[in-house]
């Protein structure tokens, strides 16, 4: 048994807790929080805390909280390996003895129940004796485990918001338009799924299609046309983006 | 039996032939192309042709061919109705007697084979008489048929665009990282298949999460000393767009 606390519960904070209440491998010995909202509903239920200095003894404490609050914590009387959850910050911001990272590259929500079994969990920790510990617990919720560093965990994490955020937001773009134009964006979505699936058999570069990537320059002067403010803008340098990797610029 | 000419050998057209080819209520009576080039693949097999004047006799001609071809061919001394499959040019484009359009919102790659049952067809034509010629058509090889006017379609299209051709994009930029950074593009693949999953139940705002939704300047910042040139304009504006849309701008 593996006694753990998480600290925070945001969206990666929230997700990490329903995976070790429902593990039987895992005691969740306490969750900490730095205001009571959201706090109530373990209580009973859960130790709860808002207070550093009441955290209970445990084998690994998780911080899932905001980047900017990671290094304002005083954990350095704590007794086990203390890991944060971030893309980006290093381990070193964490003010602890026994310190890591468990980031996993996922986008949660909260109004989306998601398996941790298939989300890949990125390693580091800045002893080697603390890695076990870390990676029996990320065995334990994963089967995806790798040991990533901090140079290459930012490039991650860069190449995450590219690949969810950005990709998010464009169809968002649709979406809009849709909308605005009493089209349902139902008729989009086998599109949307040819997409993504696309991605899993070949690389972008060849699944590439449009009037960017064919130098269709009446196409793309119709599409402005129709296009204004940041919309328009966007329309521009991903038609730029695309011509440029692909050699066909106008 | 429905007698159809599918003219054109490009990625819509080769989907087309192929589908028309094996549905036992479609008779393929010819292929065009204006070129030799591809066309002999067929020969043998199918009557081919590369003279719009030796166009046999069909109920429906599919012109699959460039938008800026579309206008050029003399088709007036056809009998059957004649469509394109055009998301932006209108079926005055087409010099026929009996016109319209049939568009698959779709992107379609020679290297991956698909289904037309899924792929919504977007259908309008001239004349209301000529409209059950085509929705039997696409009945036939769709389940999802809808009747689109010239500009709805238009749009449509250009919510393609964004959904399919962009995010596809900005994968691919995820990608370039990736790969630059000895990273496996695999780890991204739960997190790509979760954000394509989200679009199905959520909306693309509810959707969105990272540093631009959430305000995180620090790591956008980071971000943005990580990257230069066209990639770092496409990560400005997408933020930019991502804190207009939910009102964080900074």
């Amino acid at each position: 048994m593996m006694n753990v606390c998480v600290l925070g519960i945001g969206k990666v904070g929230v997700h990490l807790i329903n995976e070790c209440i429902n593990h039987p491998t895992i005691n969740l010995v306490q969750i900490y929080n730095r205001s009571n909202k959201g706090l109530e509903l373990y209580k009973g239920m859960l130790s709860t805390t808002q207070s550093i200095l009441d955290l209970k003894k445990a084998d690994l404490y998780i911080v899932a909280l905001p980047d900017s609050v990671i290094p304002t914590l005083n954990l350095t009387k704590l007794q086990g390996l203390v890991v944060h959850t971030s893309g980006t910050v290093p381990f070193s911001d964490l003010q602890a003895t026994n310190r890591g990272v468990l980031y996993p590259p996922q986008s949660f929500t909260k109004e989306k129940k998601i398996s941790f079994k298939q989300i890949p969990l990125c390693l580091e920790t800045e002893f080697k004796t603390d890695y076990s510990t870390l990676e029996n617990f990320a065995n334990k919720i994963s089967n995806v485990v790798h040991q990533v560093n901090q140079q290459k965990r930012q490039k991650l994490h860069l190449a995450a918001v590219f690949a969810n955020n950005f990709s998010n937001r464009v169809m968002g773009i649709a979406y809009d338009i849709c909308k605005k134009n009493e089209l349902d964006f139902k008729i989009l979505q086998p599109l949307i799924q040819e997409t993504f699936l696309k991605t899993q058999i070949m690389t972008p570069k060849t699944a590439q299609t449009g009037p960017a990537v064919r130098g269709d320059q009446k196409t793309i002067e119709k599409h402005i046309g129709q296009l204004k403010n940041t919309d328009l803008e966007v329309y521009k340098i991903l038609t730029k983006s695309i011509q440029e990797k692909h050699g066909t610029e106008l």
